[in-house]
């Protein structure tokens, strides 16, 4: 392995849809870490929705990533030398890395990962951030009770695809709106949600309809936008609406498109709430131990889509997530198998 | 008194701004109330912004008013003839009696008022509806705590007023916002709030970052539209937000205006919440003793605007709410003084 340290910086802030230009791709020599820091060799990289707000210049749970800095990414990857006493040279660990081949990382903000128990991928997508967030999401903000019925947008995407397992998990009815015909297929055949619509292809406030003919009494956001409008018009009585994302708003060039709906809030008693997932932090082991439980005994499928190409494919990786191109958690490898 | 009956019905479903052919003048003899029915000498009318939904052929908290039917209120009176073996001819009473002289309502549906406690003005505003929706919108959806900020919109209306006082009388800053100078004058120097202002002449959002300076904890929202998009800009870390109305979209030709920075939720960690008062009818007699006691040693004043005119002065009366000309609770004098 080369000791060259290649990297996606931010070279200018986006407006609206991301274009190339927005990147630059740098190379300098891998750094050496200080006291309590080690030096990580970058094996995978999380490509998520979210990095689209990262970059623009406004007050938000983190700050923006500066013109010029390495762009944030949360990665797996290996030790390769360490001046903290908790880790030693060949250790797997994440943590944010950055869109680089090597990273300096405090210790402290390195979590340590078993690849023996589940593929290194897994720790990027179910026992990982994906996961968190639909586990605690779902579980927590939504709060699902037996046979209540869950949707989710975003349903065949890294959370989304989670959301709906979960829910049948908890005993819901769970319905996924995603989209093209190929990826409702994928929801109801092989991850076993009980309904799934295209919004491709069909007006989802009468889908949801005939999907959720009680109402939905919780909806998982990822999307935003129309979808959210929809969903918005089927709620049932008292209905959790989890804000955790909103894909399809976040290259509007233009103030984002609330939702024209709300006030089916007010006609269903129900309530609309965000969340951010590193509140959980302290709780992230109790949802690892029960998502672990269930990737084991085969009744929580993790899909990840892994791209090659370095980092250098990274801009182009993080497109496809905008055009909906990805099944499950996009994801980079930055070395070679 | 004449026993003849003068009405207002819904002549026709009014697009957008309502106007004068929306209504009917009628009238009929007074009709004999039924088995457990008493007939009810209609004296005040209250004219909330709600009614402007109740107009709309659209799934709600309570059906459409039908097209020739009377209009749907909230009205007190005294009980001309009664066939309820609760009710006496001569008792004052507060139920939905309709836009009318007379009403014949189902005993059960009727509410004994004690006018020597306070004037009957009073069992519609801050004894009646507008108390109970402020009382429990604030309380139980919004759940200030002492010493949180509470900002509230359309705060010279009949709710917005008691919101921003029942916030002091819990020990939080209160911040109103209102349509003018006079009406932010008397939100101060009457009421009490810590800060009022004025959505005409002042830029919302700038305005509240200096009148909470640590975020809004609970914003009770009347209004809609951009005052309800600004708030969103300035939501304290946990925040609630009640929905309780949007009088500035209820007119809207097009669809609804949505809250475009709905996303504040996720990075406020905030959620949106309706409610519907009615919910809370076994509770009225809650509120209403502690709101009693508050008028009572005068730390809460009720105003209210009294119209003269009778039923044919109601669709007036209902247009000056949407042009923001009243202050505090808004009714209509049926009979002569």
């Amino acid at each position: 392995m080369s000791d060259i340290n290649h990297q996606i910086r931010l070279a200018s802030r986006p407006v609206g849809m991301l274009t190339a230009d927005a990147w630059e791709a740098t190379e300098e020599p891998a750094a050496t870490p200080g006291d309590g820091q080690a030096l990580v060799e970058v094996e995978l990289l999380s490509v998520d929705p979210a990095m689209r707000g990262w970059l623009n210049d406004v007050p938000s749970y983190v700050p923006p990533v500066g013109i010029g800095e390495v762009m944030r990414a949360l990665g797996v990857g290996r030790v390769a030398a360490s001046e903290d006493e908790r880790f030693s040279a060949g250790d797997w660990v994440t943590g944010v890395t950055g869109v680089q081949e090597y990273a300096v990382v405090d210790g402290a903000a390195l979590t340590p990962i078993d690849v023996s128990l589940a593929p290194a991928e897994t720790y990027l997508s179910a026992l990982g951030i994906s996961g968190m967030t639909a586990y605690f999401g779902l579980l927590d903000v939504g709060k699902p009770e037996t046979g209540q019925t869950v949707a989710v947008s975003g349903a065949a995407g890294s959370v989304g695809s989670l959301v709906g397992q979960m829910a049948k998990q908890r005993g819901c009815r769970a319905v996924g709106i995603a989209g093209g015909a190929e990826k409702c297929a994928w929801l109801v055949d092989e991850l076993g949600f009980d309904a799934a619509i295209d919004y491709h292809g069909e007006d989802v406030a009468k889908a949801l309809r005939a999907a959720a003919p009680d109402g939905i009494d919780v909806f998982f956001d990822n999307v935003g936008g129309d979808v959210l409008d929809a969903a918005l018009t089927r709620l049932a009585r008292g209905a959790r609406i989890v804000i955790c994302g909103a894909i399809s708003q976040y290259n509007a060039q233009q103030a984002m498109s609330g939702p024209s709906n709300y006030m089916s809030l007010l006609v269903k008693r129900a309530r609309m709430e965000g969340f951010v997932v590193f509140d959980y932090a302290s709780r992230y082991r109790e949802a690892a131990t029960e998502i672990a439980g269930w990737l084991a005994d085969g009744s929580l499928v993790a899909r990840e889509e892994v791209l090659d190409g370095g980092v250098a494919a990274f801009p182009e990786a993080l497109l496809k997530l905008f055009r909906g191109e990805n099944t499950g958690k996009l994801m980079l490898r930055v070395r070679g198998e």
